[in-house]
């Protein structure tokens, strides 16, 4: 697994695609893994799944080629300093939102002197190969999320932030965050100020030398974001993929068939 | 739950759609009942899952309207019991292939005089609501898969079979076993013997009062299957819906990036 | 755990007072061993639960005193030396209706001279102490469900079955089997052909030597059995006990309260 | 699921009354969603389950009316967010000490500008229905314990919060608390200082339009605390239904065939 | 996955050393592929498992080379189907005594029109890439075991069934059933009996081109033999090399620190 | 359980010996707990596993003799508790580098007035018999770790908090801080200032009445450093036992046999 094929594809100028994974299914993952994503992201902040569905997943990935990354629940120590034991070659960290916040987050994955990450990597030391020890502070990747107004303030200090890999970018909660509340969540955002803050996101990350990432709805919109200078994106989750497939095949029978849409739920999101 | 709504859909002259469930999860359960289907069938015979899954997936479908069904891994009572206890509403047998299969599936889902099924719906009463009891004889589906050579030879015989609600047919075993190996496995088949096989299968289940089922691959099949008089059609299942939506928006990507395809992994069934 | 020690409870002419568990919860099963049961039956057949919740389950009741059984959804090997090799120091095997079965049943669960059960004890090994090859044969018990009119007709020939620990009587299936369906399920059975069909067995039961055991569904009628001469009975089990006691709850607070019932949900059974 | 139930009650000047759940199991979880509760609080904090068992015990729950809530181990950002996204429609914090502990309390369930919970209601929008978006600042019910000294001595400024639902008071805690150790933990107290502190907290709560909820141990005592202004309470949980109606059933049996006590373990609590 | 590794290490000769995993962890399973041997068993015979953990140990090893196999409870269909589906390359069933055993047995692995085998390899066909439809009856070993006196007296009928591709013996069922139970359980016999019955064994695979496996309890025997001609041997399993090796720890520091030996637990087998 | 048998056993100057638990595996704990260990530390830290993995754990060494002790994560109340809720006696907290540190994980393990644990011992109270609330405080042990350069400084006020039982020493992540990056990680160490790390820890132990604990890989080091006054020494753990006696096996075959190593897997650590 090391080194970290996501830094060899960018050193190569080529930009990736990452996959996400919010369905505490091994086989779920399995069967994502074989779609050809570079990355795929186990999402134990918003996913309904936690660490204990991290670790098969991760198991189940493996074989393929994607790089194993995970969004954890929260800037927290234990939580990430687990997920990297158990395997993951990355972490995606939501809401940072100042200086101190990145510090702190780069800190938990980095073994000392660059860190404070404990050592016991139960897992991941099978996983990986090689001489984890001593490859680990090179090869994982610290992602840091900016979706808040108080994170855009800090955006110069915490894109200025000594090993910080990157910065993720949830267009949700930064709409609602930056709108007040106006702009209701989602992805894929056209409004004025968001793809603005956009292009400030990207900015910030050129002059810092980050990789920049962008969480997408929709492989056109990723394709776009390439186009800006992302260089990750995320086109979907499994989620998504489930219930837009399933519910485009009943439609597509109730039509065909003439009879009444069903009527058993409205769909969720 | 009671009585069962399949049944009533039929009785007004309505077709039933059906949704598979291959992954192990109670949360793309849950999704794939939001979705609309008459019915979810979980697959305990090819699905990567078993019983201790179907139950949670039940427990995850029972607030939509989704009629919950069990496909068993092969004829045995043990199994079929645990199915019904567990709250499924009807079973599809594999390979039922003589009258005597036929006979001995039914008497495992009747409570005497009807058959041999023992009492003790543990879950199956709290999730049917009303008297279980009383009123399971005649909700729970019977329905046998026809699809070998020997079943076809047979065909009269299990179509005759008392209790028995309906025929399910599984094209892919069907094709392989009636052209000795000869024909690849798959869905939504067009080989005039094919064909033809579906049509006997239909004229028997009319002649005995038989629903008719089929698994296809796609909505454009199914809806032909029901112009053809069947009854209950699949269109898809999770995992297949999964994978193509995912590895359409990973090929959309590298379409649009101008990227090579990802070569992690050549992509599975 | 050995030797058994209902075995030893029974050469002292003590009764025993069994428990049912239903819930696939090892830590309900480690509750329900704290109340002083001298055994427990985890019911593979109709409890909502399979052999992977047994296994956690046996380790919880571990420390405890009473003797874990099992009872298995079916006579078939597979599963029955399963449960075995997980630990349970006996099994009930629901719808013996012939003396071919009740053989059949016995061979699974002996090493040869006296059966056909495969070595491999993995973790019964570790739990039972001491040299389970040498004493799994003679402390292992055997007990066979009558539960049909099938049965009840070939009772002398189950009963003389070598090998054969006891017969456990399943009133519900009993009353409906006897009663072509007229007789509705349920336990604490009062009908004089279900009382007469109880004192056959038991004197059947005496006649060969072997324990009698019960399923009741409260402790007045299992002290009534007991009085009977049956030897071992069982009170209750877990879903009715947690539904009874909650339902009373909500009952005693909605009357305190003047409140109208709750009518979220009719109760199940 | 949406709007919450519990406001429709109390706006309708009806008490409600709460189930506790603590055994990680979606069938328990079924089960007591099947005996009339108003609401059913999923114990993270002391219950023997955490996430991963939450999420399948809210599915399991869905079906009936019963509103699903999840005491939260700790204050804590993390699980608070993933114990909403998974669905449930309020949380009860443990050991709201202080007014900054209840607003960073109340901003991790309101999104902005309310507050600073980050969207991804993965499972709540399938299982909530319409606009999860769009309602659940006005659904979601913040319940702050009050449950030691310290929370005492800022109760004024702890219901004062801005966007604080109600208060959930812990006995067992407050009395080990508020007499230094010296009382025993428990439920139901009788103890003149306790029974003031509750009338404190509950004139505390009319004052600012706050909700007031109370652990109890019975039916007797949670009906005396609604006369006393509590809006909801709780009158036992599954733990305790279950061992306490098994241990019954098991000191009857012992008592009618005049056998002596089972021996096999003291009881527990 | 496909071609079949295991036949392609016999195709040159070479003897292949299997590994045996009797605890369910996908964990577990993981360390153990990484030890170098040719093949695993997951043993859902004796082992402490069941199907649903099969999968994620099955997904746990794909990274490796070793080729994953599976013992089965019993000959019954549905779980040797569900066990290839999952993705076992090959199936180990105990207990075949006969030769119709054993054409059923091979029935059961191999699609029309060389065995009833059902199409759905749901796992599989992610796991083994390639075609697998059109490779699997080629690729999946069919092991039958002798380990009964039965099955010593059908040894000629038994290895001249068509399709089969080897013998696994199980020497601890073997001594027990040939001696009448009078010799004890165990591997690596030295018996004259039971090293006569192995060579009758071995001469009677290689006189029908069947690939012979011996169940062994250290490297030494072993390679003994495979001296003698097995062309597979199973050298341990994960519960041995647990407990033999924290025993041994134990047992050494007991020593050099003069302390008395732990009382815990006697130590199981 | 209580009183802690750990206690009982410094009490009569015996050193004891811990065995550590990281295989997420109920069946793989009741192994450990039967090979003689006074103390089994279930790793919620670097261990793969969590929660929902611990606390059947717990329930599968309770049989035995051993103390069951948890390392938690971080030092996070909420782990802390539920940890002690579940059963563990005892509490390993990595990373204590101040005496702040140490006072609030103290206070995390005791009830008031010693502390700000929350009642409610869910498991515990069932597991440790006896009156839990009365005896927690005396018997659960809170062990802090001193493994950086900042705890090594703030040595003297760590081992001079309140309340606090001992200090467990984790020599991979002291040697890495302490040598700034320049020293490998792993345990059994050798350089002059590690080991002269471990004589001060020692001194300040003995100076403050502390237990002194040491994270050994073998029996030899763990001898040494009991006879150097260290009062608990691990031994091992289950994934390198596992991955060791496995490891000898295959290379052993290997060997014998003359066959080329396996190319499966490197191996990992």
């Amino acid at each position: 697994m090391f080194p970290n094929r996501l830094k060899a594809l960018w050193a190569e100028g080529r930009p990736a695609i990452n996959g996400w994974l919010s369905i505490a299914s091994p086989f779920a993952a399995e069967i994502m893994a074989a779609q050809g994503f570079d990355s795929l992201t186990v999402d134990m902040q918003h996913g309904a799944l936690d660490y204990s569905d991290l670790l098969p997943m991760l198991q189940a990935m493996r074989a393929s080629g994607a790089v194993p990354l995970a969004r954890v629940p929260w800037l927290e120590p234990g939580i990430i300093m687990k997920a990297l034991d158990a395997g993951a070659q990355g972490i995606i960290c939501p809401m940072v939102n100042s200086a101190e916040d990145a510090a702190r987050f780069v800190s938990y994955l980095r073994y000392p002197p660059l860190g404070v990450r404990s050592f016991g990597p139960t897992r991941a030391a099978f996983a990986a190969g090689g001489d984890y020890a001593a490859q680990a502070n090179a090869n994982i990747l610290a992602f840091a999320m900016i979706e808040t107004a108080e994170g855009m303030a800090n955006l110069d200090a915490i894109t200025a932030t000594p090993g910080l890999d990157g910065i993720y970018v949830g267009p949700a909660d930064l709409s609602i965050s930056l709108s007040g509340g106006r702009l209701a969540p989602g992805m894929d955002r056209e409004e004025p100020e968001i793809l603005a803050a956009l292009q400030t996101i990207l900015a910030a990350c050129k002059r810092n030398g980050l990789r920049a990432g962008l969480h997408c709805g929709s492989p056109d919109y990723a394709a776009r974001a390439i186009g800006w200078g992302f260089d990750m994106t995320t086109v979907g989750g499994d989620t998504k993929f489930l219930a837009s497939a399933a519910g485009a095949a009943v439609a597509g029978f109730r039509r065909l068939t003439g009879g009444t849409a069903g009527t058993a739920e409205p769909g969720g999101y």
